[in-house]
């Protein structure tokens, strides 16, 4: 099965972009009468036909949508401090679409080592990874969020608030499997690889949210956020 | 804390080798009397201060020895066909050793997009990962294994034994969380992008192997493997 992306598909018909036609009629070697998907990453499943084979604008019919596809089955938000290396950041978000997220943030920490992150590439490799899983949901996306803008949109207690810290906290950090619960929406940050500083972390504990631990490794900051990743699919398996 | 490592090490007194010696004196700028830590990769963590300036081999003199420092409470041994792009197993290694595993093998199967892998790179990616997340263990490492080999290798009943499935199996297939208890061994099959052949997964459960899914979600190889190894790690926590 082969995905493609179509975020602005309405109608009945669609034409895909130079780079997708020219991949599905040259690389692929698709001809007209042949099936192939598309997602608009909003949860839609389009089952369509190639009906006009101009190399630069691969036309397709839709014949079938399926709504909600394969939905994720929890809600999970990270917002996370940009590693030094852009490469490492792409890396966590190319697995995090494969393992299944909601929302991905990077946020501008005291101990940021790079604060500025372009969205743009992020976002391409978010949506080759769903491609790639066949995924027909894109997680949302947003970059250079300041601390305080991820704990003021987190008032609500419906959502369960994690912050992973590896320095001393005054109440205790539990194993971040002990605090998970299938089907509860999660939030989780996670601090660049100077940590968060003490004076973030007990703003994050004021405003509600529970220090959890990944275990005694020291982990570099996308391992860790991988990890979480992980960790919330496995609770909710 | 900054961990070199030192396998070869045995007496009171140990020279780094010159790249390590040119790291800590020139890079680190550490001299005569300063502490640093090596571990011989075997479970040893050794504090040593710095007696020789050499800045091609820094000699140091062991202070004292933690043995079985910080021992991975779990025994995990992975077993993985290459991925066509060598980054992507080294990735996988990478996050494995810092996640905690005690051996990654890499095995050459029917649908194997790559069968030979060189030991020496991935060795060196395990070693890095070990010094950065401060373990002083490095995991077992064998390349390019038949799948025979791994079968024939565990026929004791002590070991749990997983093998990571998509086709149709004869008996339902569990979440891994399921299956994986606390303290238990576990070794787990990960096929290539093709996944294991027919012929392989059958020979496999005769053997006494366990078809797990790891979701509901097409992950690449490597993602699959670092997956199994969170899995591991969190059920453990």
């Amino acid at each position: 099965m082969l995905l493609f992306y179509a975020p602005d598909i309405m109608g009945n018909t669609y034409v895909l972009s130079e780079l997708e036609s020219k991949h599905v009629l040259k690389v692929l070697r698709k001809g007209i009468g042949d099936v192939i998907f598309l997602t608009d990453g909003k949860g839609n499943m389009f089952h369509t036909r190639i009906i006009g084979t101009d190399v630069k604008a691969c036309m397709v019919e839709v014949e079938h949508v399926e709504r909600d596809y394969c939905p994720l089955p929890y809600q999970l938000h990270i917002a996370v401090a940009p590693t030094k290396n852009t490469d490492r950041l792409e890396w966590f978000a190319e697995k995090a679409v494969e393992i299944g997220i909601s929302r991905i943030s990077t946020i501008v920490c005291d101990n940021s080592e790079r604060s500025m992150v372009k969205a743009d590439r992020l976002q391409r490799v978010m949506v080759s990874a769903m491609k790639q899983s066949l995924r027909a949901r894109l997680p949302q996306l947003d970059v250079n969020l300041s601390f305080t803008d991820i704990l003021q949109e987190y008032k609500e207690p419906s959502v369960l608030k994690l912050i992973a810290y590896c320095g001393v906290s005054p109440v205790e950090k539990l194993p971040i499997k002990q605090v998970v619960k299938a089907g509860q929406p999660v939030v989780v940050l996670i601090g660049p690889e100077g940590d968060f500083s003490q004076q973030e972390f007990h703003t994050a504990l004021r405003q509600g949210f529970i220090p959890v631990t990944l275990g005694d490794m020291r982990l570099r900051t996308e391992t860790a956020a991988m990890y979480v990743c992980a960790a919330v699919s496995v609770v909710n398996q």
